[in-house]
């Protein structure tokens, strides 16, 4: 830094000292009310070192693909400097998409809700280098990657060998191939996506006011569409409605009659991921807010200024017309991904398939976590004979129950659906569920009841919502399982292999549900926390407050989102359209 | 607002009662002790209410075109309910453009820069519509004017009815007709401008980081050049350097040693508007900061990677290769206005031509004002013989001191020119230039003697400087008209008329120069006040700060600016490419 004066000093004092600045917002925060996690960052590390920083290796090429949630969170928690790291994605920042509805209509600004990659992983303790540039292709048999970089109207490609890769590509929107979405749809998926979401719906506003615009045309421009009754579609017509009558009807108060949201869903109910409390809830509150929701109803094809939809029940069809229409109904396989499962005998399957550890199931050294992947949970099943016969020491045709408790442990650590299956039957323990499939009370169990008694188990095993929370404790996850990768290679510390001999390396990955907002507008959130338990109403919005700026990556975005809402609360949200 | 809640009902109390909301933003502003002058607002009314809101007339059509400087300092300004306004501009907001250099890298955001303009004229006395649309064509015969709007890809044209033109559609850049340069070169007049410079710097850097570039390239691209030394390109390279060590170098370190900041001047001196001693002070400052200053080279192509200049000294060319360059070499007449020139007969000016009350010469009902237009200052020497012939009211051929007395008031307000010369020439009052004319000590001046005495006062004739402050002061001055037009109708308060009998209607535009900054990075500022008081450094950085705070639009872009540069003070710039 040259010309070193006070204000260069000064600044220079916080960007050296860390700490000070934070502490400076801690205050500026507590201040406020608002933080009352804030000491639980998603990204907080659980591993400290690496056990073998002393050993000197060649250092393996590990490549890392996405820097969204499951990728950053990866990075962050990475500390094993054996590793060259490169990261590679079309964005060099790290997105908080939770917030992404809020910045569709300015409550938050675009860059609060972002953190350049290179500013998080630096100091870390391995090598790191990013290149802004999208994988266009996968080699796992020659273990190379072929990105692209098409900036500035200038393309470059170039390849990376890798010894370890790990897959964060996340998913793609999923239009189910209705004719016209690609086209005409929005997306809510990335940081453009919503600036381009605000534009469209100013520009729906300034059109609406041209004098050349005629009634009908009028009613058809203020017509806002959002397909998809899930928590991004439904938080999204909410933070509109709120943005529409809370600070747009002021400035355009000729077209407030005009106004239309409509909330369209294929399913019978809207937020059906949640409670039915909630469900109810929020369409009862959309209702008496004005915002038009209707389940039931199929989009079948969008064009420029319609919307063909077919009830689902009466297979009727109707048409409607809109300004500007959202697409949210879920998401879908990347064509990358999609290329390279056929190449590794994944081609039938619909989601890249890992295992329990977040291997990719068919190649080697690759691993894939967030949304462009799925656990495949191994069914017990699969494995019955084998537990039995392992369990079986002597090789007697029956356990008793000295054999059992040695490996009971092992087998709920093995197949999570064990205990959910327990729990959802209220059955005490494993000896209970055992003694419920005997016919009468004999000490020993044979294999015929073994397997009469867990054949219900695997019933329990469900796919993970594909969510930023599961994203971010895989990548959390993984990082732990490469920070111990060498001392665990000689003390394994997971379960029992029962089809091979010795101990897996590591735990396999189980994914801690903490809870789930969906804010509903006018300050106003649900939200469902472990163990069913519900919360509505404006209590649940201050609690929304505090999570998400605590959850925030930085301490940068945190006061930005922090300041952002300040800003909304006192000067209402801007109109301008840039 | 619906679904009333605490949230709501206190944000409301802050939306119906701004003055409580200032007086937070006050509080918080003075505790930051940056405000220095913030009782002095650009666009403060100088007069109250029309003098005519009683009559019942059926009102004028006013249509104002432009919502930069000029015509948003109109529209503050004007309080005359006579009139049915209709605004129409491409953008629904006013930027505050001084500070656009800085939004380019990320020290202001561009949000906080920009109010929509229905919030500025909301709440005013005259009815007003605002409509976000081009004019591409104006017919002062019929007066009417063309105009599109061009949103999600499809047109909509129609026509407005006008008595009354306001003419304040600014500029476009020039380029001199430079080949190349409207394809590859970036410019620096609107938010997007800024916002894609922004982007394109990240972008050069993202570029420069791939593993497929070659050395020479990376130095290629990591050649940013900047051409034209006025205020705009100084302070764009002076906030690109600071970004470049202050920011990227701690998150590019490889990159460091490529880059290279080249700011290219045609003439001899950057910032040659300014006194010597800053143009030498930047000069030296740029050297010893590693920014390249090249006078004396022409730009004379641009092609996608390199840039061919020629010394206008010597004739040689040379070729240099780029990866951003800026174009900020002044301003040039937009086609609707080269086009409306051709049909009110000034099609052989440069730029559309005012008189001193800023009416269009040569059409009726038009005003303009700002970059578009230029005030044609009345010459002396055209009037000379009516001055002559109206002081000497006994038609004696002669004037005596007494005849005099009664008109040079009138003289002073009507030529601007005649109290330039007097001061320039060191004259005491207008006695003293007539007695250097004189041969002998006369007590009577004949015409001869008279003009003898007045040939050179209108070499002090000068255009206004294209700024914001002009286009300000003239939208403030234009709206006062307006204002008081009923009343100055019957009691006109401007000078005498020497060509036709009784006096103008208003005083003739005067601009007031209060100063001006050119910002030279590190925290440090030139400026230049009246009477060439010369300030430069970190004191006069405080003062910009200062004063740009307090010049702001709203209380909203005030607040929202300063919490900008705490910001950045606090967490540096953000560099994700969004």
């Amino acid at each position: 830094m040259r010309g070193s004066t006070f204000f260069n000093r000064a600044s220079s004092v916080f960007h050296d000292h860390p700490i000070l600045s934070k502490l400076i917002i801690i205050s500026t925060v507590s201040g406020g009310g608002l933080l009352v996690f804030s000491d639980a960052s998603p990204f907080q590390s659980l591993i400290t070192d690496s056990s073998c920083e002393d050993e000197v290796k060649t250092k393996k090429k590990m490549v890392v693909l996405g820097t969204g949630w499951g990728g950053t969170s990866f990075l962050k928690n990475l500390k094993n400097s054996n590793y060259d790291v490169h990261v590679i994605s079309p964005r060099n920042y790290f997105t908080f998409t939770p917030l992404l509805p809020s910045v569709t209509n300015g409550t938050v600004e675009a860059r609060s809700i972002v953190e350049p990659i290179r500013n998080i992983v630096r100091k870390k303790p391995y090598n790191v280098e990013f290149k802004e540039a999208e994988c266009y292709k996968i080699d796992p048999a020659n273990k190379k990657v072929y990105c692209r970089s098409s900036n500035s109207g200038e393309t470059k490609e170039f390849t990376l060998d890798y010894d370890v890769l790990v897959m964060a590509m996340g998913a793609r929107p999923n239009t189910f191939n209705t004719p016209g979405v690609e086209e005409h749809a929005h997306f809510l998926k990335e940081v453009e996506d919503a600036q381009k979401l605000r534009r469209s719906v100013i520009d729906c506003y300034e059109r609406a006011s041209l004098p050349s615009v005629s009634e009908e045309e009028r009613k058809q421009i203020m017509h806002f569409v959002v397909v998809g009754g899930g928590p991004t579609g439904v938080e999204y017509a909410a933070e509109l409605h709120d943005f529409a009558f809370e600070d747009l009807a002021n400035l355009y108060p000729s077209l407030k009659s005009y106004l239309k949201i409509t909330l369209l869903e294929a399913g019978n109910q809207i937020l059906n991921m949640f409670d039915k409390r909630i469900s109810d809830f929020a369409r009862e509150k959309f209702e008496k807010d004005g915002i038009h929701v209707k389940t039931g109803s199929m989009v079948v094809k969008v064009s420029d200024k319609d919307i063909s939809i077919k009830e689902t029940q009466t297979g009727q069809t109707d048409s409607i017309s809109y300004g500007m229409v959202l697409w949210s109904t879920g998401i879908a396989t990347r064509p990358v991904i999609v290329d390279f499962m056929k190449q590794i005998g994944q081609a039938n399957r619909r989601v890249l398939a890992t295992d329990e550890w977040l291997r990719v199931e068919g190649s080697e050294g690759v691993y894939a976590l967030g949304d462009c992947a799925t656990i495949n949970q191994r069914r017990l099943m699969d494995d019955v004979e084998a537990i039995f016969s392992k369990a079986n020491k002597n090789n007697t045709g029956a356990l008793d129950i000295k054999d059992l408790k040695e490996v009971v442990g092992q087998i709920y650590e093995r197949y999570p659906q064990v205990k959910l299956h327990m729990e959802k039957n209220h059955l005490k323990n494993f000896d209970a569920m055992l003694k419920k499939a005997q016919e009468n009370d004999k000490k020993q169990i044979d294999l015929e009841t073994f397997k009469n008694a867990l054949s219900k188990v695997d019933f329990q095993v469900k796919n993970l919502p594909a969510t930023a929370q599961v994203a971010a404790q895989q990548g959390q996850y993984l990082a732990k399982c490469f920070n111990q990768m060498e001392r665990c290679e000689t003390y394994p510390e997971g379960p029992l292999r029962f089809r091979g001999s010795g101990h897996h390396r590591f735990q396999p990955f189980r994914y801690k549900y903490s809870g789930q907002f969906a804010p509903l507008g006018g300050e106003q959130t649900a939200a469902q926390f472990s163990g069913d338990w519900v919360s509505i109403g404006h209590g649940t919005q201050c609690l929304w407050y505090s999570v998400y700026a605590s959850k925030l990556i930085s301490w940068r975005t945190k006061a930005l989102v922090v300041s952002d809402w300040f800003r909304r609360f006192i000067f209402g949200r801007d109109s301008s359209q840039i």
